[in-house]
């Protein structure tokens, strides 16, 4: 692969929304959005890919190879970012994919399977409030009409914003079955790059269970009550946080708690809280230890409700099953790695991906690059070349094998 | 003195502002203010007693006794309610005052001092959002133009609304120096109530010191940051809050914290907060004690942060030192008790009071009676006349003694 290109690529990527600090802000089907997609476009015909987008506005580039009729091989991620994000989440993975499926058409290999770059929609649910929005409506997670009718801040609908940038395709265009998606991503969080290793073999996506959590005490004067004449809810719910972190420290394993809101009722300087609520993240990459992280968690809650004779209640907001990925995928990307002299790492991903819905289509698998300081979804997100350029050779290696005869793996 | 007449009033008084669940609403300057102020005044002026207001519309009726010219001996409260407010809170000590002064004057002793019944203006700060504003205004507390400018939250001016109901007076119609100042009050708490002692002889009002704390650490993914690679502000503050009050506990002396506010920042489910503030109510009845209490909280948070590696700030927001009631006037007051046969507790007061500036004007005390349940500023308030009874028994004495001489303390 030309790494050089791939580069040059990714820098005139960021350029369209670029912000002030090194970050770019794409919105899901902005004017930027827009933009960034045409450029897209416009390399994909330049290097007489096929192209077409579907009813969602994902867009796809396929080299037929031999075998046109066969499941494609897909490599993809998306375009769209946060406000006031990162160059490389998703962007990466799409221009990785390209740059492979390029190199491939460039080496005029005889491929068994087509090969695909798909770029999905609404990615990061920060215009149209619902991660993976894209992928998630052609793998039957969303229906069409509540995508359609999904709305911005300022009212904008999903479908009209689509209509308005050029992007509504036919439904026939949606990718279907696929011999195997591979997708590279920035690992977002610190393990790679604090232990210096290039690649993240992604053996699934953790599975989260969100909660909110309440407990109800007295309101009372803060001037007048007597410690011992107390129900405060809020020291109910300090010990709840602490002894669950401290209870999930103690495991020592994969499980992660998180305390993301926390607030009390009436908020008054001078009266005791009535209620105080804050939400629960608890993720666990098995679904059935994560099952069981929720009910300690919860059965902790109750423990302490009745120690301090306060009121609690935990209600479940969300949960999203663990993701297993294909297995021989795992293990071809892991010899890939190895037949190079590539240090890699097995690790779970903690976030949501494109990945998480194609698993539906067929086998997955992702492949992480180190995030400097675990940083992402922010200006200052940043991996290094040396990184990129051992992480793209590994999948290369991966898709090359797929996508190839046992003969012609041989011959390369 | 007629205790059926104090609560044929006090019934009556009930009726303005009256809400559906027994309590009252009247905020400070409003048209119920003003009919509770007129009904007030109209009382006064049939029982013959001089009627007056001052430029802040605090209210004044007086019995001048033998030696007019004396300092006079002032009982009193207000009759401003928090929204949803109680029937007693404030009213209460204003008629029993009325009470007292009448039932004084009915039995045609030879006063040795004039007697007073006041009412002062926005006790509450319910609207005017200072509470004791009428009664630190004539205390050098707040100047007349910071009291005139204050708005309520439709942007009226006090002084306008002063105006609009009538009562702006003079200037030379404020209280000055007192020969004794008597305040009787619902305690606002639950110590009488759950001791079953009908009177609390108040000692003081404890000092208060109100502060922020704020611990910054790390925002981070809350699915992809290994618990030991976060900064999490969140552990700090719940660890702060929970140290904090299991050392106040451990004290097993009057010390109070509370905190009443708790968020966290950027207060998202999935995302490790960055900062959490929350407020912290310090309250003792000792001023060095108090200040030693500040010291050894901001002390704690410190440590913590150091333990955590996370950054604190310990903001001050507000101090308000304790205010000791006069020696000669609790003893008279637990004489009066004892002569009756009352059970009575010293106490101090946990909430603020027009006494706590009165203060300022000669000497002072206050006479609690029992609130049921602890409850106050909600409609649920309520004291038994059982108690009322005896309280005012309790001052009325106390108020003679004041009042008359020797000679005439022995023949009643």
């Amino acid at each position: 692969m030309n790494v050089e290109r791939l580069k040059r690529r990714f820098n005139k990527m960021a350029e369209i929304g670029a912000t002030e600090r090194g970050g770019v802000q794409r919105l899901a089907l902005s004017d930027l959005d827009k933009e960034a997609r045409d450029l897209w476009m416009k390399w994909a015909r330049e290097a007489n890919f096929n192209v077409r987008f579907d009813d969602f506005g994902n867009m796809y580039a396929r080299l037929n190879g031999r075998f046109p009729e066969k499941r494609p091989i897909v490599l993809g991620s998306h375009l769209d970012s946060v406000p006031q994000g990162g160059r490389f989440d998703g962007t990466l993975g799409v221009l990785v994919g390209f740059e492979i499926m390029e190199s491939l058409k460039e080496r005029e290999l005889e491929l068994q399977h087509p090969v695909e770059v798909a770029v999905f929609s609404n990615e990061e649910g920060a215009r149209f409030p619902t991660p993976m929005l894209g992928s998630g409506a052609i793998t039957g997670v969303f229906t069409k009409q509540h995508v359609y009718d999904m709305k911005d801040n300022n009212e904008l609908r999903f479908e009209d914003e689509l209509k308005r940038i050029g992007y509504q395709g036919e439904e026939t265009n949606r990718l279907k079955q696929v011999e195997a998606f591979i997708e590279l991503h920035i690992e977002q969080g610190p393990v790679l790059e604090s232990r210096t290793i290039p690649v993240g073999v992604v053996k699934g996506i953790q599975g989260l269970s969100w909660h909110q959590v309440q407990f109800s005490g007295e309101s009372d004067h803060a001037g007048t009550t007597p410690l011992d004449h107390r129900k405060d809810p809020l020291l109910s719910a300090v010990r709840a946080v602490y002894r669950i972190n401290s209870w999930v420290n103690s495991l020592n394993d994969e499980t992660l708690v998180t305390f993301g809101k926390f607030h009390t009722m009436p908020g008054t300087i001078n009266v005791i809280p009535s209620e105080v609520t804050f939400s629960m993240d608890i993720r666990h990459p098995d679904r059935s230890t994560l099952l069981n992280r929720v009910e300690v968690a919860k059965r902790l809650v109750r423990e302490i409700a009745l120690e301090d004779d306060t009121l609690s209640l935990c209600e479940d907001l969300s949960f999203m099953p663990p993701v297993d990925f294909d297995h021989s995928l795992i293990e071809t990307l892991k010899e890939s790695c190895g037949h190079q002299g590539i240090e890699y790492l097995e690790l779970f991903s903690g976030a949501g991906h494109d990945a998480m819905y194609l698993n539906r289509l067929g086998r997955t698998v992702m492949v992480f690059t180190p995030s400097t300081g675990g940083k992402s979804h922010c200006e200052e997100e940043e991996t290094s070349w040396e990184d990129i350029k051992l992480a793209s050779a590994a999948m290369e290696q991966t898709v090359a094998k797929l996508s190839l005869s046992r003969q012609e793996i041989i011959d390369t």
